[in-house]
């Protein structure tokens, strides 16, 4: 769909969904719980600072406040107006707001493109009613809040006596329910709350544009969000680049991995869901952490505010069972954690503390802590200084249950945390409430289960690995310019063409001879080099192989002469009508790792590189990575290494070095390619690409390319 | 080690550790804290009905008992003793129960083999003490627990006011701490305990000694278990069978999975982990559910208190939330549960009652809950009812929360639960304590996390699967018996006995002829039949195909006799001083998949059948299963479909189906051979075993026997 409406895409003019000096409320109700009634009282709840401004063509007042019969009778200005009146009577509430000249406005209602026809109609007289004379947030959603100058322009029902706390977090959904829900999550885990908006149907604001707002927002260190699709993935793209650079991370959950579930993004949102492979691709390309969960998403973001990033992956466990111990360093092992053990020496300074105590790492206190309880403190400073680890994890089991106990163990606790400034400490245990808050005041996250302590340290590290990684030197790619070649929507390219196409984009190509005739055939081997591999070419005959139509390793002038005579042969007895083009002369390339290398088009994110090894390892084992279009050396470097087979290419079973360089340089001048065609081409495939030996290169054998059908005149 | 003691194995002598009608603590302290003290508190906090005797040489009473200065002052029987002494005195302490007829004694202190030199002597002593003459338990264990009866025989100090919920799980965990944690897991989650033991240093009693006694303990509805690593594998494998049968579930959790894990493991109680792809290869086997968490452990503990095990996959999504119905689908879907769509009618009729629901399967019931809670009911019936699924879940989000809403609808949920009570249904929801209890009441899991719910969900429809797969018809593997070549401990095998051997043993190997002269190869490539391959054989030519010492497909007669001369050539120019034993003539064999097959040692199963595709399969992909020799066919089948790379005997890209029916007769003949000869044989390798196009069964071209060395005299 051709949207012929445009919204502006600045920052600033979301300003008025989060810090609006009025607030209008279009279908204001007297009844605190009516979708209508709940941003009046959340926003007094709130002591909102602004004008709250009910509009009602009934009531002289709502819930204590002065009422206006419309819009247009408010005097002063409006930035945010709230319409929560029946779909049908949205697109007019809308044309109100944009005569009041409101900067901002969110749609509560439901009833629109995710209700069928006529709610799809609703959306689009809605869209152009507003299109560049008002930003507009919704339909279907549930708005926004910003908890520092108690802004609550929602109807949440998660909402009920208590508002979120303030704090840090800001976080953007698309399904409004999902948004409420994490919103109580974070209260639970005693998140506080910046920013938080939900996006619903989309028609002007999306989560990119959240995004955008959040990670610049001088307020919010850690970014949230929930997402079903993506709508802009340039600017989502940009967003997360933006909160590297700002040392904030990004966690995110998107729904719609699974066939079901990505059918049901469909039919629920209206989003189309892109492939959840590219899009992971993505996410880890631009270092943003993706959870898998609900619990993940919180885990990650908990640990998160305590705003220690650990500077390496090395990892001091503490433990008072064995058991625990093992269990956090085999979780530390999968999570790609480094458990090095302590220093023999630091080791036997432990040993003279504590003589029961295991001090290789995990270090064991054993139960000794109960009655030992003090033996904690000089026992983990020990492990985080003499082992030089980055973070440090402690098991203290249901022992945290134990005030009296831990009474004594905190104030011990209290120092390790001020000595271990920057480093990430966290404790798993069962706990008192009491208990857990002494324990986050002394500066550690607090896990009822290691093995979800442990991955939540890893996530911090990666974090830190992602914010010393930003290079702002990097260049925009460069690209080649258009091909010069004849491209065009709707034309279909020969496997001839496509391989001009190729050569003409600047990869290694094989030469190869379309011949007539036994001395041509002899001839052009002469020329590509012996031995050749010949082929019959014919539009008929779709299974050359079957017929024998490819004759492999023809070494001399004879030998070709012979084999066109045999191609002939065998062609015209398996197939006697068939329109024969001839015989293709190729020199026989030997040696080397078959690869596939191709280019598809992501509905979301437009050309994606494709790269695996071949055969099998595509067919069968499924090992293949995506980028995104164009791409650099560096990112090719990264599909390439997360390939299982990789080790392939670096000479595995006794075979020469693969020429990767040459490799990096063909999906770079591939994906270059596709980026500069992406409004022609529909997927590239070659198949096989052979790397040679290290310093011999590339070379494509075969190659296909297909455009995309021509544009429909609208 | 060899053990020169025998202790019985028998399930009715470990009675005395849960059912004891009197237990002596040896130590007895007045301090309800101290170890010694403890018990004596427990007991009489549960009102232990046996005779609780004391034992101490300076008071007259112990916590308000009448004590004795020795356990032989005693007058009556001693069925259980608990040993809390120092462990220098524990060997004395042991004899006095011994020589009192005691049947069983629990050994609480620590200091024995996990507390170096002069603790393994102390352990040995301990074990020849009471070897033969009493049922011994620890040391370095927190003892047992049978609240039917209110034994408390530990010192659990996870105890502390609160006595464990009497119930229908039992636990066995040789970690003493992380037994303690798990009862204060189950307590957090509801679960009743039933039995509990913790079995420390193992000199007696293991894990697979309660898991037996458990499993068949009518009192016992599931198992879990933690450990380290497994002593007994036999008695736990037919102790898992056993539970199989009796239907009921094995939840596990093993730590020591990772390199630091399994060191770990071994420096703290001295168990061999063995490797753990083979530990969870015999895991699956016997269908029980390894839990890789604490939260995963509980999860599906608590999931099985329902009792509902689900008779198929199916299942039925029901949301309050788009995005929340999605998630559950993506998780269902990487759990392997089958989220198939309502039929259309049911579907029209669900839109008939609830216009905007999503009725696919999700059902969303959408916001809508909030004003129509009453409407849950007859939509999660119908999804149930008309759906066919076998299990149920809703995602309710934090509106479990709002207490006065969650009354109406949980009415509606009594019935669905009513109406439904051989499906398994769960809701993930946040909730108040009160709601959590009605839904329970009402027959619904309550997970907060919906993720979690679903992998739960796939656990116990897994669990039914393998009720429901109990073969009581299956026989023992029959043995083929000694094999008749020339095997003994200490001799090492050539290539050529080995391949004797292996063709001995019932495995196709591939013939070939030792020759010295051009003639004899002749006659022994007509024998074997053209082509042929030939290899020069000398034990100072390592690598043959680097000097040109083997060549290919030789077609004839004369072909054969030149390819010998020019063999001996190239090893005389190649190595002069090479000793040449001739020439191996074999037949050329094409085709086919190329497949490794293995015999390897486990630490703690014996001997292991490895088997994978061939080459950079194996090497890059690691893409192998393993199995428990010996194997029955169908064991051998569920390995095979373990593979990635199954595809490929199946005749993927194009290829012929191999010949699966004649590789796994030779995966079971290789087993049987294996245990038969478990004494001798080290490692076995068949590289390559080529599985030939179907109905032309499997060729060994290559294999490799190595045997143990000698055993020392001792």
């Amino acid at each position: 769909m051709e949207l012929n409406h445009s919204f502006p895409t600045t920052a600033a003019s979301l300003g008025p969904f989060f810090h609006p000096r009025s607030i209008a409320v279009l279908g204001a109700s007297s009844d605190p719980a009516k979708i209508g009634g709940r941003p009046l009282r959340y926003l007094q709840m709130a002591r909102y600072e602004g004008r709250i401004l009910p509009i009602n063509p009934e009531r002289a007042t709502v819930q204590g406040l002065p009422a206006y019969r419309d819009i247009s009778n408010v005097e002063g200005e409006v930035d945010l107006a709230i319409v929560a009146v029946p779909a049908k009577a949205v697109p007019n509430a809308v044309r109100a707001c944009v005569e009041k000249g409101a900067k901002a406005a969110i749609i509560f209602s439901a009833g629109f493109a995710e209700a069928g026809v006529e709610g799809e109609r609703l959306q689009t007289e809605l869209t152009n009613t507003a299109a560049g004379k008002i930003r507009l947030l919704g339909p279907n959603c549930l708005g926004t809040i910003s908890t520092g100058n108690g802004v609550y322009a929602t109807f949440a029902s998660s909402i009920v006596d208590e508002l979120p706390t303030k704090g840090r977090f800001s976080l953007a959904s698309q399904s409004g329910a999902l948004g409420a829900h994490c919103m109580v999550l974070a209260l639970d885990r005693g998140l506080g709350i910046n920013m938080w908006g939900t996006t619903g149907n989309q028609v002007d604001v999306d989560i990119s544009d959240f995004l955008e707002y959040m990670v610049d927002d001088a307020d919010t260190d850690v970014v949230l969000a929930c997402l079903e699709g993506v709508r802009n993935p340039q600017r989502m793209i940009g967003a997360f680049e933006r909160a590297r650079r700002n040392r904030k991370p990004v966690v995110l959950l998107k729904v719609g991995r699974s066939e079901v579930g990505a059918a049901a993004v469909a039919s629920h949102t209206a989003s189309l869901a892109g492939s959840d492979a590219v899009f992971d691709a993505v996410l880890r390309e631009h270092h943003v952490h993706r959870a898998r969960s609900l619990d993940e998403l919180f885990d990650v973001a908990y640990a998160c505010s305590f705003g220690r990033y650990p500077k390496s992956r090395r990892t001091g466990l503490l433990t008072v069972s064995g058991g625990g111990g093992i269990l956090m360093a085999d979780v530390a092992e999968e999570a790609r954690l480094d458990v090095a053990p302590m220093p023999e020496a630091a080791q036997a300074e432990m040993k003279a503390l504590l003589p029961f105590a295991g001090t290789r790492n995990p270090v064991d206190v054993t139960a000794q802590v109960i009655n030992q309880p003090e033996i904690v403190e000089p026992m983990f400073n020990s492990l985080l200084r003499d082992g030089g680890y980055d973070s440090g994890l402690a098991f203290f089991a249901y022992v945290g249950r134990a005030e009296a106990m831990m009474n004594t163990m905190t104030a011990g606790l209290e120092n390790v945390g001020r000595a271990n400034p920057e480093k990430f400490l966290a404790i798993s245990a069962l706990t008192t409430p009491a208990i857990r808050t002494k324990f986050e005041k002394a500066g550690f996250a607090v896990f009822e289960d290691p093995s979800r302590a442990v991955f939540a340290t890893a996530a911090l590290a990666r974090f830190h690995e992602s914010f010393e990684s930003v290079d702002n030197s990097a260049a925009e790619p460069v690209h080649s310019g258009r091909s010069e070649i004849d491209l065009e929507r709707g034309r279909t390219l020969s496997e001839h063409e496509s391989r001009i196409a190729m050569r003409a984009a600047g990869l290694p190509v094989v030469p190869e001879h379309l011949v007539g005739s036994s001395s041509e055939a002899a001839n052009a081997a002469r020329q590509v080099g012996f031995p050749v591999v010949m082929k019959i070419v014919s539009r008929d005959i779709q299974h050359k192989s079957e017929i024998g139509g490819v004759i492999l390793d023809v070494a001399d002038e004879n030998a070709t002469a012979a084999a066109f005579g045999t191609l002939m042969e065998r062609a015209r007895a398996a197939a006697p009508a068939a329109h024969i083009d001839g015989v293709l002369v190729s020199p026989m390339i030997k040696g080397g790792v078959e690869m596939i290398l191709g280019i598809s088009r992501d509905a979301v994110f437009g050309p994606i590189v494709m790269v695996g090894l071949g055969g099998i390892f595509v067919e069968v084992f499924k090992d293949v990575a995506f980028g995104k279009a164009p791409l650099d050396i560096r990112q090719a470097r990264a599909m390439l290494r997360g390939l299982k087979g990789h080790a392939l290419l670096k000479g595995a079973r006794g075979r020469p070095r693969a020429d990767e360089e040459a490799l990096l340089q063909a999906m770079v001048v591939l994906s270059d390619f596709a980026a500069t065609h992406a409004d022609i081409i529909d997927s590239i495939d070659i198949n096989p690409l052979l790397v040679l030996p290290e310093g011999s290169g590339v070379v494509a054998l075969d190659a296909l390319v297909t455009t995309l059908p021509q544009r429909q005149a609208q």
